[in-house]
């Protein structure tokens, strides 16, 4: 099959052409459980250059030659022998991880901190590709309006910003304040996601005049142009006090002291984005009483539930499209902050 | 009256003698609401070793000369014209914030991050005294059964113990498992608050064996000492995984990067003490998915709860009496370790 | 001043005038917290009828002659010496309850289940008429944009419709079904809370097409006509399994059985309507783990809620406007089903 | 294989003996899934004499021709090809389930309310023999310390118990009470998992003074002879208040009305025993506040954390072994009150 391959990183990004467009076998079915889908959309994502940086190399077991891609969705083409929830044909969006179901964290729907899994486009081959290789309790059927191309993004950035602002929603009361740092890919589902499920004002900060309209669309109140004077501009629009939750889709620069700085006493900061660093003086923690918490992708009952919040259209997906012959395109697009939503690759 | 008064911050704490023993003017009643107590009993908390080291200072309206005592409990002597639930006589804990109640915060019972209030002992004159002015909104009326001086310690040591301990208590399951970090004022509530909330499996560490011991018969189910191998000891314990919840009342020095590491994925670290940094990269806390939670003192209502653990012998204080003028011995032996439980200061 | 009194109770509401407009002596301040207000509108209650018919008798202390009105909005016309947070001339909206604030219940923010409280127009003389007496910790300022006798119902029609639906809105997820059964004065306000708060599907079941109409104006996805079928319907629209949720306002007649039938296995049934019976076999609750909650008035900080999502247009009432010289008519409208949404009469 | 076979129903449980211990066919493997586990102890239980009476023909596919037994342990004695996770030989504890994993109910750890599941000894025949069918998804491996014959109960009458005594928990705060109705299979272990997980007062209410001895062993502050005067004897012991939880382990006769008396106001009463029926005015739910909780057994992990409890030695199970020949005999010793905490056939 056609797949797009990593074969050596790139701390600095500064190579012309990460990936190698290139004939490589096929999957095959090995367990009783594996499902071969052929890819109908993979999601084009900021962990991609991350993984080509070799900031993961430590994290997960990622193995050269590799190929990216782990948000996926497509049709089941092959399953094996003890598969019974999905057939040849069905079109499917795959939960990112690939899990037994038997540990305690699968029995609790914590699929994401099993005990043992594999995560496709990390450290196993992903959709960068025609076919790859998944696992029965990772496919949800979708329906028929659904198209594999439009919904893949939502199986890891629609997932994770689901993820996340469902914890946000959750203690968020009428009449207080989340702020979203980072319109991008994830930002924007957050946002709707936000909007869904609470009624809290909704602040957004972004560099672009872009994302920001995108904010808008997507049910953002009170947008922030990303200067050096967003604290202050926070702080006055939420009374002097910040707001509640803070959710960080960027994670790096001075997102993150400037997310704490914005977070009221006693709220929430949310890193969801990554690459920078968290630093704060204990008495700082003690005196504002605040949390800081940390945000991986969501469960398979949270994917059903964003497919739930797609399919009523509470929640819209911006995508690009490109072709999978483009991927180093699409991901110097996204490198260089020329994606408004989210790129997607078409085999 | 007599009492025991700072005239000058003592950064390093090197000074012989960082408090004066001396003559000064009763406190009055300003407010209608306002109630004197007679000190019972004032407990001696690392706080104040803070407050001598000026590290307050940008924190909190402290202003010179101070009357440091935030955990008092006592009888009252005089009531403002609003009073009416407690009268002249009556044995009081003092809760250590004074509130107005009339903010939302107030509203949803979380005090103690009221809109306004005072902390005597920190931003208004404590209780190293034989008097302190309070208000009718931060008394509890004790059982007979319960003296002042047996019981100050816990109005912010126990309370801000308990806090802590109960949000840890209400997501830890059986077969999970807590550790302590430090078993002496704080710790050794927190301990008992463990075992009388929850069953997880409790883990202590502290570097003198004497804390240990108290640890041992607070209800710890696992002891360990505080050297450079308490990560590992740890990880040992908990099957490679980590804690779901650690609790960590010392919050300076490698007890935070420890803390943190010894974190099992989706855990929680709890920041109750203070004096060192929290730093850690973005990428870490998104793969762990790990919660780290500020905590400042409790709530009335968990006062009275703390109470109700102290009449049912659930929960016990381990103090040492020492007399006002011996104000400062208290604050050095705390300073040198020498305190096993809390001191409190007898006028 | 003037009011409408009840002088006597009428057990089948037979009657044709039930209460009397008169001259009565003026509510004078007897507490340092007691507050005056100038009353701007009083909503007209289903509760009304029911104190009327003297279902109420044994449940609280009403005397006759009584002065029926619990949803009260008006101007602060004087205060007690104590009172700090309102000044004369303040628009205002009086939480239902006056309650000290000192006892547990409300010291954790449940003020409906303090220990000691007045509920004026039930065990205390209400708002119809020119002038009512409450206390400070009812009040809550209005922003100008609000008037008093356009949002007089939302402190009780509306917060008791807001504290079930917010207790639903916290555990109904995306893609899972809310019914509302009634919507009316309490319904039509439910529905839109729970439109805001979260993104369950929404099935209205109402005997008139006019409050149908006005449902799917507030949100509703579902409009079912309520006659003989109705659990066969909502069954039918939720893949025979039931809804999640099911918030009933009408509680009476055959509302109660339709209910709990139409309330999925683990789901959550909440009686806010009330004159009917529960009657349920103990071993079909436990088969079908269905929860059954009963729901009082909201809290104060959960009536700073709701003016929050009424402040950003998220929820609107819907209002009919009567002189207090017609409350008979008013009450009549009501008793027959003449009023969509709330009457409120204007002194 | 050798097993006690129910041929008839009896209605009001009048005739001598209602098993009958005949030889019948071995259970076979049929699905990929399937464990045929050899029983080493099957627990006798009141819902087997509800079995027997046909109360539960309306609600489970029971056909007779049935063999009783829902609480089971024992040795994997065969296993389907694709089960991975046991292996022969291997003591295990059976969850009552069997279950797919593959809907919702079991994605978010909800097993008892799966789309498709198998109850054997209820809809299945079950362990009141030599082997049984069950499931790779229900068994957990014992730890050595542990005999099967001596954990069967805790599969069924331990985790509805602690199903229902953890929720109690989770809300039960020091200070607060919470009542046992009950104290034999159920409400023995429902004791000890409230003294495990909260720190409330615990009062126990039963007939039989053995009962009684049995509660204050598990860790009840306050026993109540089961006569007329039970509620009065709790708002007593709860100063007139009643109790923030009451956990009923009977549902049965006046246990429904008296324990839903005993509730305080906004409090929970939980329904785990049945036969009775709940009656109750809406009105009476409305002021109150209460909330009703179905309850049916519990999830995987939660018999994961039971046995955790076991293990530590915090839960400890009353049992009395009877020969699986003497079926009859424990279910007459049960019928008539006679057994003291759980009785297991040994087969």
């Amino acid at each position: 099959m056609k797949a797009a391959v990593l074969h050596e990183y790139d701390e600095h990004l500064v190579n012309d052409a990460w990936l190698r467009c290139e004939e490589v076998e096929d999957p095959r079915i090995e367990r009783p459980t594996d499902v071969i889908v052929r890819v109908g959309g993979a999601g084009v994502c900021r962990t991609d250059l991350h993984v080509i940086e070799g900031i993961w190399r430590g994290k997960a077991d990622v193995a050269l030659p590799h190929i990216l891609g782990h948000e996926n969705a497509g049709w089941v083409e092959a399953t094996g022998s003890a598969v019974e929830h999905v057939k040849v044909g069905d079109p499917v969006i795959c939960h990112p991880l690939v899990t037994g179901g038997h540990c305690l964290a699968c029995r609790r729907g914590n699929d994401m901190h099993a005990a043992e899994s594999r995560f496709p486009g990390i450290n196993a081959n992903g959709g960068y590709a025609e076919y790859m290789l998944t696992g029965e309790r990772s496919l949800i059927k979708l329906p028929k309006s659904l198209a594999p191309k439009d919904v893949a993004p939502y199986t890891d950035a629609g997932l994770t910003a689901y993820h996340a602002a469902r914890k946000a929603a959750h203690h968020l009361l009428p009449g207080q304040y989340a702020v979203v740092i980072g319109a991008g890919g994830l930002g924007h589902i957050g946002i709707q996601v936000l909007h869904a499920l609470c009624a809290a004002e909704i602040i957004v900060i972004d560099r672009t005049e872009q994302a920001l309209h995108l904010a808008a669309d997507c049910g953002a109140q009170h947008l922030v142009m990303g200067d050096e004077h967003v604290v202050d501009r926070v702080l006055e629009l939420t009374g002097g006090h910040g707001a509640e939750a803070v959710l960080d889709f960027v994670g790096e620069g001075d997102s993150v002291a400037n997310g704490l700085a914005m977070t009221r006493n006693a709220g929430f900061y949310y890193v969801v984005g990554y690459g920078g660093r968290l630093e704060v003086p204990t008495i700082d923690l003690i005196t504002s009483e605040k949390t800081i918490v940390g945000n991986l992708v969501g469960t398979y009952p949270e994917l059903m539930e964003l497919m739930a919040l797609a399919d009523s259209g509470r929640v819209r997906l911006a995508t690009r499209e490109y072709s999978l012959a483009d991927a180093n395109l699409a991901l110097k697009d996204l490198h260089h902050g020329r994606v408004v939503g989210r790129a997607v690759l078409l085999p």
